[in-house]
């Protein structure tokens, strides 16, 4: 059987678990406590030299690493990524943005202040995320304003992938009022058949 | 014809004049001066709301981001990226490490030491960026040391796309030289028919 090796509370690790559940993949789940060095052991850095998670197992033994190529990887064959072609550049353009232009941002504010419970460490830094996860928002909205998905595939991992932080932002205390766009294609992507919340997941 | 906008210092924009000359593809080279403000002009963010460059429009005037989703549209189809499955999915995951846990550090501290000439201005900031980039090359450095490339598929856009900030990482003070299994694949890449040096690349 697969194995994923994740935090529960990291969006990172819920992409694995969603994809897995909405391609009917059965799994094992490990909880591993990168806040208590989980990710720095030398067993789990045998597994991925880059010590992060999530970190997927598949049943010959082969490892498998950062969450959207693994989102990738289970879509394939599946309407959640479109075949070769500019359709599938679309979604691959959005993979990059969200882990360029948005995780570092609205995933980081959100742990610091929900996960690691250390907003006072880090006030000096928190408004420079808050500002440019703001921006990434912005370019998330403009689209989404004008089409239901953001790609012209219907859903895929291009919103799966945004989905996976954007849905907690609230915890990192972006307001997402001045987005309706946004809200109204959280709403839709939590609709549709078999996905779940980050706390809602079977795991 | 194809139009690529981007800046000739940037290994980001590199990355599709690079792909567009392995594929044999021509194309047109718009000079976009980032740090004088082009690219959150009105005209610019009309044509990327992510105010990012390299920006590629096709002949019919679809257009292409993101740099990475730019190497792997035109290398569909080619060796430089193998068919869907595991192989390439090995691919994927070097295109987000690089986006991740390499580009942020190797390139940005290229861009104020080099680029920007402002090393003295970000003195506070370079340390953390040392740091987190040395780590990144230690992955490659543990790869590359059992293999001779970054996949098992020969080379293929996940060196491009890493040889893209990694060869001239010494401009933003990283030395190379403890990392002797990433300097023979730097020469093994840049002795590859086709691929040049940043500073090389016709445009």
């Amino acid at each position: 059987m697969l194995t994923v090796y994740g935090s529960s509370s990291s969006g990172n690790c819920w992409k694995p678990a969603q994809i897995l559940e909405l391609a009917g993949r059965d799994y094992r789940w490990v909880e591993i406590d990168s806040m208590a060095g989980a990710t720095r052991t030398p067993e789990f850095l045998a597994l991925n030299p880059n010590g992060k998670v999530p970190v997927v197992v598949l049943e010959d033994g082969a490892v498998l690493t950062e969450s959207n190529a693994i989102l990738a990887h289970f879509a394939e064959g599946t309407d959640y990524l479109p075949p070769p072609g500019l359709a599938r550049t679309r979604v691959l353009e959005w993979l990059f943005f969200e882990q360029y232009s948005h995780e570092p941002y609205v995933a980081v504010a959100r742990s610091w202040i929900a996960v690691q419970k250390a907003k006072a460490r880090y006030a000096d830094r928190l408004p420079e995320l808050w500002e440019r996860g703001h921006k990434a928002l912005a370019v998330m909205e403009r689209r989404l304003a004008a089409a239901p998905f953001l790609t012209d595939s219907g859903l895929t991992i291009a919103d799966l992938a945004l989905f996976a932080y954007t849905h907690v932002a609230e915890e990192g205390e972006f307001d997402l009022s001045p987005y309706p766009a946004i809200r109204a294609w959280l709403d839709r992507v939590a609709a549709h058949p078999g996905v779940r919340r980050l706390d809602r997941l079977r795991r």
